[in-house]
Protein backbone atom coordinates (compact mmCIF):
# COMPACT_ATOMS: atom_id res chain seq x y z
CA UNK A 1 0.00 0.00 0.00
CA UNK A 2 1.33 3.27 -1.17
CA UNK A 3 2.28 6.24 1.63
CA UNK A 4 -1.24 8.30 -0.03
CA UNK A 5 -3.34 5.16 0.23
CA UNK A 6 -2.03 4.43 3.43
CA UNK A 7 -2.66 7.89 5.14
CA UNK A 8 -6.42 7.98 3.00
CA UNK A 9 -7.55 4.22 4.04
CA UNK A 10 -6.35 5.05 7.67
CA UNK A 11 -9.03 8.17 8.00
CA UNK A 12 -11.69 6.59 6.16
CA UNK A 13 -11.26 2.94 7.99
CA UNK A 14 -11.70 4.63 11.34
CA UNK A 15 -15.47 5.99 10.35
CA UNK A 16 -15.80 2.31 9.02
CA UNK A 17 -14.69 0.55 12.45
CA UNK A 18 -16.28 2.85 14.59
CA UNK A 19 -19.73 2.62 12.34
CA UNK A 20 -19.47 -1.81 11.85
CA UNK A 21 -18.98 -1.68 15.79
CA UNK A 22 -22.64 -0.19 16.31
CA UNK A 23 -24.61 -2.55 13.79
CA UNK A 24 -26.98 -4.85 14.86
CA UNK A 25 -27.04 -3.85 18.04
CA UNK A 26 -31.02 -4.65 18.98
CA UNK A 27 -30.44 -8.18 18.06
CA UNK A 28 -31.40 -10.16 20.69
CA UNK A 29 -28.53 -10.76 23.92
CA UNK A 30 -26.41 -13.67 22.84
CA UNK A 31 -27.31 -13.39 19.25
CA UNK A 32 -25.72 -9.92 19.21
CA UNK A 33 -22.43 -11.24 20.86
CA UNK A 34 -21.94 -13.85 18.34
CA UNK A 35 -22.97 -11.37 15.24
CA UNK A 36 -20.24 -9.45 16.75
CA UNK A 37 -17.56 -12.09 16.22
CA UNK A 38 -16.74 -12.24 12.74
CA UNK A 39 -17.43 -8.25 12.24
CA UNK A 40 -14.68 -7.93 14.46
CA UNK A 41 -12.43 -10.39 13.29
CA UNK A 42 -11.18 -7.53 11.05
CA UNK A 43 -10.35 -7.83 7.59
CA UNK A 44 -9.01 -5.76 4.81
CA UNK A 45 -12.07 -4.27 4.47
CA UNK A 46 -11.36 -3.79 0.92
CA UNK A 47 -15.49 -3.29 -0.18
CA UNK A 48 -16.12 -0.56 2.15
CA UNK A 49 -12.99 1.13 0.90
CA UNK A 50 -14.01 0.68 -2.53
CA UNK A 51 -17.37 1.99 -2.33
CA UNK A 52 -15.66 5.48 0.07
CA UNK A 53 -13.33 5.73 -2.69
CA UNK A 54 -15.66 5.90 -6.04
CA UNK A 55 -18.09 8.44 -4.01
CA UNK A 56 -14.56 10.53 -4.07
CA UNK A 57 -13.61 9.50 -7.18
CA UNK A 58 -16.76 11.73 -8.72
CA UNK A 59 -15.86 14.66 -6.47
CA UNK A 60 -18.57 13.89 -3.61
CA UNK A 61 -18.24 13.52 -0.24
CA UNK A 62 -17.33 10.22 1.04
CA UNK A 63 -19.77 10.57 3.99
CA UNK A 64 -22.52 9.74 2.07
CA UNK A 65 -21.10 6.21 0.99
CA UNK A 66 -20.54 5.08 4.62
CA UNK A 67 -23.97 3.35 5.10
CA UNK A 68 -23.75 1.31 1.48
CA UNK A 69 -19.91 0.58 2.41
CA UNK A 70 -20.94 -1.26 5.62
CA UNK A 71 -24.01 -2.94 3.77
CA UNK A 72 -21.26 -4.41 1.77
CA UNK A 73 -18.87 -5.53 4.31
CA UNK A 74 -22.35 -7.12 6.08
CA UNK A 75 -22.79 -8.96 3.77
CA UNK A 76 -19.23 -10.15 2.61
CA UNK A 77 -18.52 -11.07 6.35
CA UNK A 78 -22.20 -13.43 6.10
CA UNK A 79 -20.99 -14.97 3.15
CA UNK A 80 -17.84 -16.08 4.93
CA UNK A 81 -19.77 -17.18 8.14
CA UNK A 82 -21.44 -19.52 5.80
CA UNK A 83 -18.61 -20.61 3.80
CA UNK A 84 -17.06 -21.27 6.79
CA UNK A 85 -19.73 -23.65 7.79
CA UNK A 86 -18.81 -27.52 7.83
CA UNK A 87 -21.31 -28.21 5.10
CA UNK A 88 -19.94 -25.53 2.74
CA UNK A 89 -15.67 -25.00 2.98
CA UNK A 90 -15.69 -26.52 6.32
CA UNK A 91 -12.78 -24.10 7.86
CA UNK A 92 -12.05 -24.21 11.37
CA UNK A 93 -10.09 -20.67 11.89
CA UNK A 94 -10.10 -17.74 9.81
CA UNK A 95 -7.42 -14.70 9.67
CA UNK A 96 -5.73 -16.61 13.03
CA UNK A 97 -9.67 -17.40 15.25
CA UNK A 98 -11.38 -19.66 14.90
CA UNK A 99 -14.64 -19.77 13.42
CA UNK A 100 -18.23 -18.64 14.52
CA UNK A 101 -19.37 -22.27 14.18
CA UNK A 102 -16.94 -23.56 16.00
CA UNK A 103 -17.14 -20.76 19.03
CA UNK A 104 -20.79 -20.27 19.39
CA UNK A 105 -21.69 -23.75 17.34
CA UNK A 106 -23.16 -24.63 13.63
CA UNK A 107 -26.77 -23.69 14.34
CA UNK A 108 -25.99 -20.15 15.64
CA UNK A 109 -23.80 -19.33 12.97
CA UNK A 110 -26.26 -20.21 10.30
CA UNK A 111 -28.63 -17.34 12.16
CA UNK A 112 -25.03 -14.93 12.58
CA UNK A 113 -24.85 -15.41 8.76
CA UNK A 114 -28.48 -14.84 8.56
CA UNK A 115 -28.87 -11.87 10.52
CA UNK A 116 -25.90 -10.32 9.12
CA UNK A 117 -27.23 -10.51 5.58
CA UNK A 118 -30.67 -8.88 6.31
CA UNK A 119 -28.83 -6.21 8.39
CA UNK A 120 -27.48 -5.17 5.23
CA UNK A 121 -30.47 -4.03 3.63
CA UNK A 122 -31.18 -1.69 6.66
CA UNK A 123 -28.29 0.35 5.84
CA UNK A 124 -28.92 1.08 2.04
CA UNK A 125 -32.94 0.74 2.95
CA UNK A 126 -33.10 4.76 1.86
CA UNK A 127 -32.44 4.37 -2.12
CA UNK A 128 -34.28 1.53 -3.88
CA UNK A 129 -31.52 1.28 -6.86
CA UNK A 130 -28.84 0.25 -4.02
CA UNK A 131 -31.10 -2.00 -2.67
CA UNK A 132 -31.98 -3.53 -5.92
CA UNK A 133 -27.77 -3.53 -6.84
CA UNK A 134 -27.04 -5.05 -3.36
CA UNK A 135 -29.91 -7.64 -4.04
CA UNK A 136 -28.33 -8.38 -7.46
CA UNK A 137 -24.91 -8.98 -6.86
CA UNK A 138 -25.53 -10.59 -3.49
CA UNK A 139 -28.26 -13.30 -4.59
CA UNK A 140 -28.70 -16.13 -6.88
CA UNK A 141 -27.39 -14.68 -10.16
CA UNK A 142 -24.67 -13.40 -7.97
CA UNK A 143 -22.39 -14.00 -5.01
CA UNK A 144 -24.48 -16.78 -3.48
CA UNK A 145 -24.96 -18.40 -7.63
CA UNK A 146 -20.61 -18.10 -8.00
CA UNK A 147 -20.42 -19.81 -4.50
CA UNK A 148 -22.92 -22.27 -5.96
CA UNK A 149 -21.08 -23.16 -9.06
CA UNK A 150 -17.67 -23.78 -7.02
CA UNK A 151 -19.52 -25.87 -4.57
CA UNK A 152 -20.81 -27.98 -7.41
CA UNK A 153 -17.49 -28.19 -8.71
CA UNK A 154 -17.12 -29.15 -12.62
CA UNK A 155 -15.24 -26.14 -13.63
CA UNK A 156 -14.09 -26.48 -16.68
CA UNK A 157 -11.68 -24.16 -18.37
CA UNK A 158 -10.95 -20.54 -18.24
CA UNK A 159 -14.41 -19.10 -19.59
CA UNK A 160 -15.94 -20.94 -16.70
CA UNK A 161 -14.20 -20.23 -14.24
CA UNK A 162 -14.38 -16.26 -15.14
CA UNK A 163 -17.84 -16.68 -14.85
CA UNK A 164 -17.64 -18.41 -11.63
CA UNK A 165 -15.47 -15.86 -10.46
CA UNK A 166 -17.48 -12.82 -11.82
CA UNK A 167 -19.97 -14.35 -9.71
CA UNK A 168 -18.88 -15.77 -6.67
CA UNK A 169 -16.53 -12.63 -5.91
CA UNK A 170 -16.42 -10.37 -8.46
CA UNK A 171 -20.58 -9.28 -8.37
CA UNK A 172 -19.50 -7.65 -4.85
CA UNK A 173 -16.83 -6.03 -5.99
CA UNK A 174 -18.17 -4.69 -9.03
CA UNK A 175 -21.14 -3.38 -7.14
CA UNK A 176 -19.11 -1.74 -4.00
CA UNK A 177 -17.66 0.86 -6.80
CA UNK A 178 -20.65 1.06 -8.26
CA UNK A 179 -22.63 1.87 -5.36
CA UNK A 180 -20.01 3.99 -4.00
CA UNK A 181 -20.69 6.03 -7.51
CA UNK A 182 -24.63 6.03 -7.38
CA UNK A 183 -24.33 7.38 -3.98
CA UNK A 184 -21.87 10.54 -5.44
CA UNK A 185 -24.20 11.60 -8.04
CA UNK A 186 -22.43 9.47 -10.58
CA UNK A 187 -23.32 10.77 -14.78
CA UNK A 188 -24.25 8.17 -16.35
CA UNK A 189 -20.68 7.97 -18.10
CA UNK A 190 -18.82 7.68 -14.63
CA UNK A 191 -20.98 4.90 -13.66
CA UNK A 192 -20.07 2.87 -16.67
CA UNK A 193 -16.36 3.77 -16.12
CA UNK A 194 -16.72 2.80 -12.41
CA UNK A 195 -18.27 -0.32 -13.89
CA UNK A 196 -15.14 -1.48 -16.00
CA UNK A 197 -12.95 -0.60 -13.05
CA UNK A 198 -14.50 -2.85 -10.80
CA UNK A 199 -14.96 -5.65 -13.18
CA UNK A 200 -11.22 -5.41 -14.09
CA UNK A 201 -10.68 -5.30 -10.23
CA UNK A 202 -12.59 -7.65 -9.24
CA UNK A 203 -10.75 -10.31 -11.49
CA UNK A 204 -7.51 -9.55 -10.21
CA UNK A 205 -8.39 -9.75 -6.90
CA UNK A 206 -9.48 -13.62 -7.38
CA UNK A 207 -5.89 -13.99 -9.71
CA UNK A 208 -3.83 -12.45 -6.92
CA UNK A 209 -5.80 -14.90 -4.54
CA UNK A 210 -4.81 -18.26 -7.02
CA UNK A 211 -1.12 -16.51 -7.25
CA UNK A 212 -0.46 -16.45 -3.30
CA UNK A 213 -2.20 -19.71 -3.23
CA UNK A 214 0.33 -20.89 -6.22
CA UNK A 215 1.86 -23.73 -4.25
CA UNK A 216 -1.38 -25.34 -3.13
CA UNK A 217 -2.72 -25.46 -6.38
CA UNK A 218 0.04 -26.89 -8.06
CA UNK A 219 -1.55 -30.09 -6.82
CA UNK A 220 -3.11 -31.21 -10.10
CA UNK A 221 -6.35 -32.55 -8.06
CA UNK A 222 -7.03 -29.30 -6.49
CA UNK A 223 -9.51 -26.81 -7.45
CA UNK A 224 -9.40 -25.02 -11.26
CA UNK A 225 -7.22 -21.96 -11.09
CA UNK A 226 -5.81 -18.93 -13.23
CA UNK A 227 -2.54 -20.52 -12.14
CA UNK A 228 -3.06 -23.61 -13.29
CA UNK A 229 -4.38 -22.61 -17.03
CA UNK A 230 -2.26 -19.65 -17.14
CA UNK A 231 0.97 -20.65 -14.66
CA UNK A 232 2.16 -18.18 -12.32
CA UNK A 233 3.71 -15.70 -14.82
CA UNK A 234 0.89 -15.74 -17.38
CA UNK A 235 -1.42 -15.66 -13.85
CA UNK A 236 0.89 -12.39 -12.97
CA UNK A 237 0.95 -10.75 -16.30
CA UNK A 238 -2.37 -11.08 -16.69
CA UNK A 239 -3.07 -9.02 -13.22
CA UNK A 240 -0.67 -6.03 -14.07
CA UNK A 241 -2.90 -6.33 -17.80
CA UNK A 242 -6.24 -6.00 -15.51
CA UNK A 243 -4.97 -3.45 -12.99
CA UNK A 244 -3.77 -0.97 -15.77
CA UNK A 245 -7.55 -1.76 -17.68
CA UNK A 246 -9.02 -0.46 -14.38
CA UNK A 247 -6.58 2.82 -13.95
CA UNK A 248 -7.43 3.61 -17.78
CA UNK A 249 -11.02 3.10 -17.07
CA UNK A 250 -11.27 5.91 -14.28
CA UNK A 251 -8.69 8.13 -15.66
CA UNK A 252 -11.32 10.88 -16.79
CA UNK A 253 -12.86 11.07 -13.24
CA UNK A 254 -12.31 14.62 -11.33
CA UNK A 255 -10.23 12.46 -8.58
CA UNK A 256 -9.21 8.89 -9.82
CA UNK A 257 -6.22 8.60 -7.51
CA UNK A 258 -7.25 6.14 -4.94
CA UNK A 259 -9.20 3.68 -7.13
CA UNK A 260 -6.00 3.81 -8.76
CA UNK A 261 -3.95 2.77 -5.85
CA UNK A 262 -6.89 0.68 -4.53
CA UNK A 263 -6.30 -1.82 -7.69
CA UNK A 264 -2.62 -1.66 -7.46
CA UNK A 265 -3.24 -2.71 -3.50
CA UNK A 266 -5.54 -5.40 -4.74
CA UNK A 267 -3.26 -6.84 -7.37
CA UNK A 268 0.01 -5.71 -5.70
CA UNK A 269 -0.63 -9.46 -3.56
CA UNK A 270 -0.07 -11.40 -6.97
CA UNK A 271 3.38 -10.18 -7.23
CA UNK B 1 -61.91 -21.58 6.17
CA UNK B 2 -65.35 -19.82 5.34
CA UNK B 3 -67.07 -19.81 2.23
CA UNK B 4 -66.31 -16.27 1.83
CA UNK B 5 -63.11 -16.44 2.90
CA UNK B 6 -61.97 -19.13 0.70
CA UNK B 7 -63.61 -17.52 -2.44
CA UNK B 8 -61.68 -14.53 -1.57
CA UNK B 9 -58.21 -16.60 -1.16
CA UNK B 10 -58.69 -18.33 -3.69
CA UNK B 11 -58.64 -15.74 -6.52
CA UNK B 12 -55.53 -14.15 -4.44
CA UNK B 13 -53.52 -17.17 -4.61
CA UNK B 14 -53.94 -17.47 -8.13
CA UNK B 15 -52.16 -14.13 -8.39
CA UNK B 16 -49.61 -15.41 -6.04
CA UNK B 17 -48.76 -18.94 -7.08
CA UNK B 18 -48.26 -17.28 -9.90
CA UNK B 19 -45.67 -14.73 -9.19
CA UNK B 20 -43.91 -17.16 -6.82
CA UNK B 21 -42.85 -19.26 -9.99
CA UNK B 22 -41.81 -16.71 -11.51
CA UNK B 23 -38.78 -15.71 -8.75
CA UNK B 24 -35.30 -15.49 -8.78
CA UNK B 25 -35.95 -16.10 -12.58
CA UNK B 26 -31.98 -15.10 -13.46
CA UNK B 27 -30.90 -17.78 -10.44
CA UNK B 28 -27.94 -19.30 -11.73
CA UNK B 29 -29.00 -22.88 -13.14
CA UNK B 30 -28.91 -26.05 -10.79
CA UNK B 31 -29.45 -23.34 -7.97
CA UNK B 32 -32.83 -22.21 -9.53
CA UNK B 33 -34.21 -25.36 -9.37
CA UNK B 34 -33.12 -26.35 -5.89
CA UNK B 35 -35.15 -22.77 -5.07
CA UNK B 36 -37.71 -23.65 -6.78
CA UNK B 37 -38.41 -26.67 -4.70
CA UNK B 38 -39.29 -25.25 -1.68
CA UNK B 39 -41.43 -22.09 -2.50
CA UNK B 40 -43.35 -24.70 -4.78
CA UNK B 41 -43.81 -27.11 -1.70
CA UNK B 42 -46.69 -24.74 -1.32
CA UNK B 43 -48.03 -24.12 2.42
CA UNK B 44 -51.30 -22.12 3.33
CA UNK B 45 -49.35 -18.55 2.33
CA UNK B 46 -50.46 -17.22 5.50
CA UNK B 47 -48.34 -13.81 5.12
CA UNK B 48 -49.36 -13.04 1.71
CA UNK B 49 -52.48 -13.69 2.46
CA UNK B 50 -52.32 -11.15 5.27
CA UNK B 51 -50.45 -8.77 3.76
CA UNK B 52 -53.11 -8.92 0.71
CA UNK B 53 -55.94 -8.47 2.89
CA UNK B 54 -54.67 -6.37 4.90
CA UNK B 55 -54.29 -3.98 1.86
CA UNK B 56 -57.84 -4.21 1.12
CA UNK B 57 -59.31 -3.79 4.75
CA UNK B 58 -57.90 0.14 3.85
CA UNK B 59 -59.55 0.27 0.96
CA UNK B 60 -57.14 -0.25 -1.07
CA UNK B 61 -56.44 -2.52 -4.72
CA UNK B 62 -54.51 -5.48 -2.86
CA UNK B 63 -52.25 -5.42 -6.72
CA UNK B 64 -50.51 -2.98 -4.43
CA UNK B 65 -49.28 -5.29 -1.78
CA UNK B 66 -48.61 -8.40 -4.18
CA UNK B 67 -44.65 -7.45 -3.99
CA UNK B 68 -44.60 -7.06 -0.35
CA UNK B 69 -46.74 -10.23 -0.02
CA UNK B 70 -44.27 -11.89 -2.20
CA UNK B 71 -41.36 -10.60 -0.11
CA UNK B 72 -43.28 -12.17 3.21
CA UNK B 73 -43.50 -15.53 1.43
CA UNK B 74 -39.62 -15.87 0.61
CA UNK B 75 -38.97 -14.92 3.89
CA UNK B 76 -40.74 -17.44 5.42
CA UNK B 77 -39.78 -19.98 2.75
CA UNK B 78 -36.14 -19.32 3.95
CA UNK B 79 -36.46 -19.46 7.09
CA UNK B 80 -38.13 -22.91 7.00
CA UNK B 81 -34.89 -24.23 4.56
CA UNK B 82 -32.52 -23.39 7.17
CA UNK B 83 -34.41 -24.73 10.14
CA UNK B 84 -34.79 -27.82 8.71
CA UNK B 85 -31.15 -28.24 8.22
CA UNK B 86 -29.31 -30.85 10.15
CA UNK B 87 -27.66 -28.70 12.50
CA UNK B 88 -30.64 -26.79 13.18
CA UNK B 89 -34.08 -28.47 13.25
CA UNK B 90 -32.53 -31.46 11.64
CA UNK B 91 -36.18 -31.94 9.84
CA UNK B 92 -35.83 -34.58 6.43
CA UNK B 93 -39.64 -33.99 5.43
CA UNK B 94 -41.89 -30.77 5.27
CA UNK B 95 -45.31 -30.88 4.33
CA UNK B 96 -44.58 -34.52 2.93
CA UNK B 97 -41.74 -33.79 0.78
CA UNK B 98 -38.50 -34.33 1.49
CA UNK B 99 -36.52 -30.95 3.11
CA UNK B 100 -34.31 -29.51 0.27
CA UNK B 101 -31.09 -30.59 2.14
CA UNK B 102 -31.88 -33.97 1.44
CA UNK B 103 -33.04 -33.58 -2.25
CA UNK B 104 -30.09 -31.08 -2.64
CA UNK B 105 -27.27 -31.60 0.08
CA UNK B 106 -27.07 -29.20 3.04
CA UNK B 107 -24.54 -26.85 1.32
CA UNK B 108 -27.20 -26.31 -1.87
CA UNK B 109 -29.91 -26.17 1.29
CA UNK B 110 -27.94 -23.34 2.74
CA UNK B 111 -27.25 -21.27 -0.21
CA UNK B 112 -31.03 -21.60 -1.45
CA UNK B 113 -31.78 -19.76 1.83
CA UNK B 114 -29.38 -17.14 1.31
CA UNK B 115 -30.87 -16.56 -1.91
CA UNK B 116 -34.42 -16.52 -1.05
CA UNK B 117 -33.62 -13.97 1.90
CA UNK B 118 -31.47 -11.63 -0.76
CA UNK B 119 -34.52 -11.87 -3.02
CA UNK B 120 -36.91 -10.74 -0.59
CA UNK B 121 -35.43 -7.58 -0.85
CA UNK B 122 -35.83 -6.92 -4.38
CA UNK B 123 -39.62 -7.40 -4.17
CA UNK B 124 -39.76 -4.40 -1.40
CA UNK B 125 -36.83 -2.02 -2.83
CA UNK B 126 -39.60 0.57 -4.01
CA UNK B 127 -40.09 1.38 -0.17
CA UNK B 128 -37.74 2.43 2.56
CA UNK B 129 -40.07 2.09 4.57
CA UNK B 130 -41.19 -1.93 3.52
CA UNK B 131 -37.10 -2.34 3.49
CA UNK B 132 -36.92 -1.49 6.99
CA UNK B 133 -40.04 -3.35 8.19
CA UNK B 134 -39.06 -6.34 6.58
CA UNK B 135 -35.44 -5.98 7.72
CA UNK B 136 -36.62 -5.43 11.22
CA UNK B 137 -39.13 -8.06 11.23
CA UNK B 138 -36.66 -10.73 10.18
CA UNK B 139 -33.42 -9.38 11.38
CA UNK B 140 -31.69 -10.34 14.77
CA UNK B 141 -34.13 -8.71 16.71
CA UNK B 142 -37.24 -10.39 15.14
CA UNK B 143 -37.93 -14.20 13.10
CA UNK B 144 -33.97 -14.65 13.66
CA UNK B 145 -33.55 -13.71 17.41
CA UNK B 146 -36.27 -16.06 18.33
CA UNK B 147 -35.05 -18.79 15.84
CA UNK B 148 -32.17 -18.00 18.06
CA UNK B 149 -33.71 -18.45 21.51
CA UNK B 150 -35.61 -21.69 20.51
CA UNK B 151 -32.15 -23.25 19.70
CA UNK B 152 -30.36 -22.12 22.69
CA UNK B 153 -33.38 -23.34 24.78
CA UNK B 154 -33.84 -22.46 28.83
CA UNK B 155 -37.43 -20.63 27.68
CA UNK B 156 -38.81 -20.23 31.08
CA UNK B 157 -42.41 -19.24 32.01
CA UNK B 158 -45.00 -17.82 29.84
CA UNK B 159 -43.11 -14.01 29.49
CA UNK B 160 -40.59 -16.02 28.37
CA UNK B 161 -42.36 -17.95 26.17
CA UNK B 162 -44.33 -15.19 24.31
CA UNK B 163 -40.86 -13.09 23.57
CA UNK B 164 -39.46 -15.96 21.60
CA UNK B 165 -42.90 -16.54 19.52
CA UNK B 166 -43.18 -12.82 19.00
CA UNK B 167 -40.07 -12.58 17.59
CA UNK B 168 -39.76 -16.40 16.09
CA UNK B 169 -43.39 -16.15 14.60
CA UNK B 170 -44.92 -13.33 15.35
CA UNK B 171 -42.69 -10.48 13.93
CA UNK B 172 -43.10 -11.42 10.74
CA UNK B 173 -47.06 -12.33 10.82
CA UNK B 174 -46.97 -8.63 12.46
CA UNK B 175 -45.13 -7.27 9.52
CA UNK B 176 -47.10 -8.73 6.75
CA UNK B 177 -50.29 -6.92 7.92
CA UNK B 178 -48.50 -3.71 8.56
CA UNK B 179 -46.65 -3.81 5.56
CA UNK B 180 -50.28 -4.26 3.67
CA UNK B 181 -51.58 -1.50 5.59
CA UNK B 182 -48.70 0.53 4.40
CA UNK B 183 -48.51 -0.26 0.69
CA UNK B 184 -52.24 0.64 0.56
CA UNK B 185 -51.88 3.85 2.38
CA UNK B 186 -53.67 3.16 5.62
CA UNK B 187 -53.20 6.19 8.14
CA UNK B 188 -51.73 6.25 11.38
CA UNK B 189 -54.57 5.15 13.16
CA UNK B 190 -55.38 2.55 10.53
CA UNK B 191 -52.11 1.05 10.95
CA UNK B 192 -51.62 1.09 14.64
CA UNK B 193 -55.34 -0.78 14.45
CA UNK B 194 -53.45 -3.27 11.68
CA UNK B 195 -50.23 -3.38 13.94
CA UNK B 196 -52.74 -4.47 17.29
CA UNK B 197 -54.87 -6.87 14.60
CA UNK B 198 -51.29 -8.27 13.56
CA UNK B 199 -49.60 -8.98 17.00
CA UNK B 200 -52.99 -10.94 18.47
CA UNK B 201 -53.23 -13.08 15.13
CA UNK B 202 -49.23 -14.00 15.55
CA UNK B 203 -50.03 -15.17 19.03
CA UNK B 204 -53.33 -16.96 18.53
CA UNK B 205 -51.02 -18.43 15.35
CA UNK B 206 -48.59 -19.79 17.86
CA UNK B 207 -51.45 -21.15 20.59
CA UNK B 208 -52.96 -23.23 17.75
CA UNK B 209 -49.69 -24.49 16.36
CA UNK B 210 -48.89 -26.11 20.61
CA UNK B 211 -52.57 -26.92 20.59
CA UNK B 212 -52.71 -28.82 17.25
CA UNK B 213 -49.40 -30.67 18.97
CA UNK B 214 -50.64 -31.59 22.54
CA UNK B 215 -50.10 -35.22 22.72
CA UNK B 216 -46.50 -34.08 21.95
CA UNK B 217 -46.13 -31.29 24.38
CA UNK B 218 -47.82 -33.80 27.27
CA UNK B 219 -44.27 -34.73 27.78
CA UNK B 220 -42.75 -33.03 30.46
CA UNK B 221 -39.17 -33.38 28.95
CA UNK B 222 -40.77 -31.72 25.49
CA UNK B 223 -39.96 -27.45 24.55
CA UNK B 224 -41.74 -25.03 26.76
CA UNK B 225 -45.29 -24.76 25.48
CA UNK B 226 -48.92 -22.83 25.45
CA UNK B 227 -50.28 -25.94 26.32
CA UNK B 228 -47.89 -27.12 29.13
CA UNK B 229 -48.43 -23.72 30.70
CA UNK B 230 -52.30 -23.38 30.67
CA UNK B 231 -53.66 -26.35 29.66
CA UNK B 232 -55.27 -27.83 26.29
CA UNK B 233 -58.43 -26.03 27.58
CA UNK B 234 -56.47 -22.84 28.82
CA UNK B 235 -54.55 -22.40 25.77
CA UNK B 236 -57.61 -22.77 23.60
CA UNK B 237 -59.78 -19.96 25.68
CA UNK B 238 -56.80 -17.92 24.93
CA UNK B 239 -56.51 -18.11 21.38
CA UNK B 240 -60.07 -17.50 21.55
CA UNK B 241 -59.68 -14.31 23.20
CA UNK B 242 -57.35 -13.07 21.05
CA UNK B 243 -59.47 -13.80 17.41
CA UNK B 244 -62.04 -11.63 19.37
CA UNK B 245 -59.01 -9.10 20.60
CA UNK B 246 -57.51 -9.05 16.87
CA UNK B 247 -61.31 -8.69 15.34
CA UNK B 248 -62.25 -5.92 17.73
CA UNK B 249 -58.87 -3.99 16.35
CA UNK B 250 -60.13 -4.36 13.06
CA UNK B 251 -63.73 -3.17 13.66
CA UNK B 252 -63.34 0.31 12.65
CA UNK B 253 -61.72 0.15 9.33
CA UNK B 254 -63.40 0.36 5.76
CA UNK B 255 -63.71 -3.24 5.02
CA UNK B 256 -62.41 -5.42 7.77
CA UNK B 257 -64.17 -8.64 6.67
CA UNK B 258 -61.30 -10.75 5.55
CA UNK B 259 -59.08 -9.85 8.52
CA UNK B 260 -62.05 -11.13 10.72
CA UNK B 261 -62.22 -13.92 8.62
CA UNK B 262 -58.71 -14.80 8.72
CA UNK B 263 -58.24 -14.49 12.30
CA UNK B 264 -60.58 -17.40 12.95
CA UNK B 265 -59.03 -19.42 10.10
CA UNK B 266 -55.44 -18.95 11.95
CA UNK B 267 -57.18 -19.88 15.47
CA UNK B 268 -59.70 -22.46 14.47
CA UNK B 269 -56.97 -25.22 14.23
CA UNK B 270 -57.04 -24.81 17.79
CA UNK B 271 -60.26 -25.53 18.16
Amino acid sequence: MNDALAAWSRGRLIEVEAALAEVCADAEPGLREALRYPIQTGGKRIRPLLCLAAAESVAADGAAALQPALALELVHTYSLVHDDLPAMDDDNERRGRPTVHVVFGEATAILVGDALLTAAFEHVADSPTLVRELARAAGGAGMVGGQYLDIRGNVDGIDALKHLHRLKTGALLRASVRMGGIVGGASAAELQALTLYGEAVGLAFQIADDVLDADEVADEAGPPSYVRLLGVQGARTEARRLVEEAAAAVGQLPRPQVLVALAEFVAARAF
